[in-house]
């Protein structure tokens, strides 16, 4: 009987076209350097019927979601949007807006992405001095300081505030101190640390600070939320060269996310998106900043705690662990791509690989926004108790 | 009694702070320009747990995906992807990888996008010769033979299929045939043809492709499906300049898009986004490319019935109308604006301006995707019918 219906209904040729049926992702823990779990309240969020990017409703939205960010980023900046693409994108906006053909700039490298840094430079046309730290440790200011009296003629300061391939924070406030006091506009690149930890732009004087939505926002994948000062708006509007990329041109796409009825057409907002990003700050601005810092930090205290009873140490000196980014030495004999695979495919349960020199060392275990919670540090443990047990 | 569990849910407060409260968008009727109407399926689709963009089940999800856009691009183009950024990132990614610094490009302009594929190309440092033809007039065969005849040492020919702001389709099949026959490479701007008419990447030869998501794919916007060619990807790789975007470098993306396990970190690819584009291109596959062709050709027919019985002419001649963008000539003394607002307050219906220097002269009526519907013609009609009245 169940035979017959199975002809009926023609399941052979579905079955032929595996193409041909819809993807249901299974529940997983994300406790990798990136997409963190997204709450319900953000999914559902993104799943209200999309309305047009230039209705009047979403236009008010989009104003809302540009005080939240500025709520996030600790700043007055006019200029502070979510850019349509993601964090790398956002980094490319920083690059190519503020730097012309000829312009040098200082870029600190400790990890995987002030490597990117020093490609996007170099893409502009404009030269970069490299500050080079050893993977593991925060950028040492006094390698900067030198880097800035050996090139007063410097225009960008840029580094990375918590780097993703090392779980290293750099000491963001002092950077941009010292490269305001030269008259040098920093870029920041604030993609793993935005909500996790202290980043306070107008404080601290940052110029070009831009981040992701995945990380300790917890928002979906996809989007780069930005803040430009006002030396570096200033910067923007006094290029002689156009920007190169049309795309990611902030002339342009101020005139897009600028104040109410004016906005210019410029492209299509990825409005479901927008809707869970705004869900995602809204949870934000409803926990306060420092409750989030407190979380995060309470949160990595506690998986450190455990991972060292677990006889598994990071690779991070005390003073510079992200808690939104745990760093640990993979233990002499144990098989990396065999680990992670026993936490995915028995726990459910993601967790970074080290990136570059550090593939095969390291492993990265994100407790970013949503997935900084007790209930994550438990099954991570559970897990790894199994996983090295083998 | 009412007044009292308003105070005690001290709904003052909330309503003191409207940024503090989950944004519940109307139910809009998408007919203006894109985005379209995004169907529950797709929309649940996006709203599926997130998982990692290297999980192993989210790299066969790419694989499919790639698989549904060839099919949908009726290509057998290796690489076919989808850009994580919108239709103009993906207008930017073509040129950018294709052009260099000194190259030419002839450039078909014929409404607003044909403009910016100019901006795109001066950007790339290469010189674009523009072949003008009047908005609401197809690209003209004749002069674009005299410009490829003029500029043996044009690298591309770059034209807009379907010119969104206009509502003409212009022969892409003839173009491509054109540019083949002098060893031009073409770029095509498929953003609003893409599943809506026929677009024959392969059989016509067009070497790369852009489309947008949210067009006659409704998909979530913010994704830009694109396809190159063999000889595309020759170019590419045989460039001597650097691709002056990081973010858009096709180099850096084969790698992350390329076949399975070999797959080399580049960004975070927007997940849930991805979620969504598998599903609307299944509904498409379910549907088959002729019936959905046809689906607009006959929902584009009623609507001009409907809209010509009100006595609303449309400003495209017969041959080159599109089908999904119907341009309306606003009728003299008709104000446009309060018009477009009776629509969307009265109606929740959305329809589009006018473009550039169509702006108050022409009304743009989006039968889209999901959007080309007989509801939605029944409710674009009835909406007129009041607007007008009035």
């Amino acid at each position: 009987m169940l035979g017959t219906l199975h002809q009926s209904m023609s399941f052979d040729v579905i079955l032929e076209s595996p193409v041909l049926s819809t993807f249901y992702p299974p529940l997983r823990t994300l406790m990798g350097p990136g997409p963190s779990d997204v709450s319900p309240r953000v999914l559902a969020a993104s799943a209200r019927p999309t309305i047009g990017h230039l209705d009047p409703l979403f236009v008010g939205l989009m104003d809302d979601v540009k005080r939240l960010l500025q709520f996030a980023f600790q700043t007055q900046n006019e200029l502070t949007i979510p850019l349509s693409a993601p964090g790398s994108a956002g980094m490319e906006a920083a690059f190519v807006n503020i730097l012309e053909p000829g312009d040098k700039a200082i870029v600190c490298q400790n990890g995987v992405f002030g490597g990117r840094m020093k490609e996007n430079v170099e893409r502009c046309g404009a030269t970069a001095v490299m500050v080079q730290d050893r993977w593991s440790d925060p950028v040492d200011p006094s390698k900067v300081e030198e880097a800035i009296n050996a090139n007063p003629d410097a225009k960008v300061l840029a580094f990375v505030h918590a780097e993703t391939s090392t779980g290293v924070r750099s000491d963001a406030e002092q950077l941009c101190r010292m490269a305001k006091a030269q008259g040098i506009l920093t870029i920041v690149d604030a993609v793993t640390s935005l909500a996790g930890i202290d980043l306070q732009v107008d404080a601290w004087g940052a110029d070009v600070v831009y981040s992701g939505t995945q990380k300790c926002l917890s928002g979906l994948p996809g989007i780069s939320p930005i803040t430009f000062s006002s030396d570096a708006v200033a910067a923007i509007t006094a290029r002689k060269h156009t920007v190169q990329s049309w795309f990611l041109d902030m002339n342009l796409i101020m005139g897009y996310w600028g104040e109410g009825a004016k906005r210019a057409y410029h492209h299509t907002a990825p409005v479901n998106a927008i809707y869970a990003l705004h869900e995602a700050l809204l949870m934000l601005e409803e926990e306060g900043l420092e409750a989030s810092f407190q979380r995060h930090e309470i949160n990595h205290v506690a998986l450190v705690d455990g991972l060292s009873r677990l006889g598994l140490d990071l690779a991070v000196a005390l003073p510079w662990r992200l808690p939104q980014l745990n760093a640990v030495v993979i233990p002499q004999g144990k098989d990396d791509a065999k680990i992670r695979s026993h936490l995915l495919n028995e726990f459910n349960l993601e967790i970074g690989a080290g990136l570059g020199d550090l593939a095969g060392k390291q492993w990265r275990i994100g407790l970013m926004g949503s997935s900084s919670h007790q209930v994550n540090i438990n099954q991570c443990l559970a897990a790894f108790e199994s996983a090295l047990a083998r």
